[in-house]
């Protein structure tokens, strides 16, 4: 396990020479110049991400979604806003990467048509039409040349079961799942507890500040990938 | 005009004795635990009327959707986060007060559903269906001891056309409209420029920040209500 000095010497680089990028935050998908739809996030765990790679000696690239955070100084930032334009970013950067690490909460959907001018309110009732967005962590997946690649799944139930079905659907190297709409941890908190899954094995990382569970989970990825390098090797 | 030694002598009490509710800020309408429809009000216009209203002397009371602003000391801050929610908050306090400014940027329309679990992605394309709010602003306005009711209007075109239409339909004494979407003022801008409309009158406020454009809307406020009054006296 050869970064489990992260946590106990922040000094320790074992990150030294490889590239993250991470996208993080929520999108905003608007209805009219005005409205949009958006969700919780509020970017905390993919910026703890940023900062843990940092330390472990990364260069790291953040693809950030509109958070009220600062983003950390020796990070090259690109301030997206809705799923459309972090796909495009995420996409252009992501070959040229080591690893990815897709921690925000893209929309799923998104309207359909984007009003120019503000919608006037008049019937009792109306329908909206959302149109599915891009699978950015599928896409990442898919590149020739692809990063070791990490997701993220957040949900209000059967956590492992969409976790693992994810993981395989998708082709992700690794998931890292997480209760959402609970008392605590998850979006919008200053904690959180990961249920982290790879292809034959998991990991669970306890309730703690997300600062520190990102250290734990870079250094899970730092094991997993050296597991993999040494395996192709060998093979 | 009785107020307008406001902006020159901040300690003017000219609002002293009396109760201002304000309204502040958007309001989020949830589709499921994660996801909600929302708006750009940063809450600044209706937080800068908070404070104008205090430094003249007035109780207030401000009814608040999330925003990252920190509420004025003396203010009595009622946190709310859905259209339905802030309706209930202002209906409830409205007939105790003297004025009533509604700032916020209330949904016209929530989610008709709200799931208790997180939506899963399925489908290309999806319908979502939606249901008008109440209208707050009317609705306060028929109220039998009713507050000296004003209005905002933000529009990305017809400006002065919907404030008109708004200022009669919803029976206000004032309305305050201003451009959204455009380079200069609105949503989340520091400043801002207002059309102000009343039955017979109007009075243009000219773009400068969000605070001192405040200050001149309570003074108007003010100069409106003391002429209701003495005309009244004399009918």
């Amino acid at each position: 396990d050869i970064c489990n000095r992260l946590m106990d010497e922040p000094t320790a680089q074992c990150l030294s020479g490889l590239k993250v990028l991470i996208s993080a935050g929520p999108t905003r998908e608007p209805l009219d110049p005005v409205r949009y739809i958006t969700n919780r996030s509020s970017g905390k765990m993919g910026y703890a991400l940023a900062n843990a790679a940092l330390k472990a000696g990364a260069k790291v690239t953040l693809v950030s979604g509109p958070v009220t955070l600062s983003a950390p100084d020796n990070a090259e930032l690109i301030s997206v806003e809705t799923a459309a334009q972090m796909h495009a970013a995420v996409i252009a950067k992501a070959a040229e990467h080591d690893i990815y690490i897709g921690a925000a909460a893209v929309a799923d959907y998104s309207p359909a048509l984007m009003e120019k001018e503000k919608i006037k309110k008049q019937a009792e009732q109306t329908t909206l039409t959302l149109q599915k967005t891009r699978d950015i962590l599928a896409e990442v997946a898919q590149l020739a040349n692809r990063p070791f690649t990490v997701g993220f799944a957040a949900e209000t139930h059967d956590l492992e079961q969409y976790a693992q079905d994810k993981l395989t659907r998708k082709n992700l190297d690794m998931i890292a799942a997480n209760w959402v709409g609970r008392d605590l941890g998850g979006f919008d908190s200053e904690q959180n507890a990961l249920l982290v899954f790879w292809k034959n094995g998991q990991k669970s990382l306890a309730m703690t500040d997300k600062n520190h569970l990102a250290e734990q989970l870079i250094s899970l990825i730092v094991e997993r990938m050296e597991y993999e390098r040494r395996h192709k090797n060998t093979a």
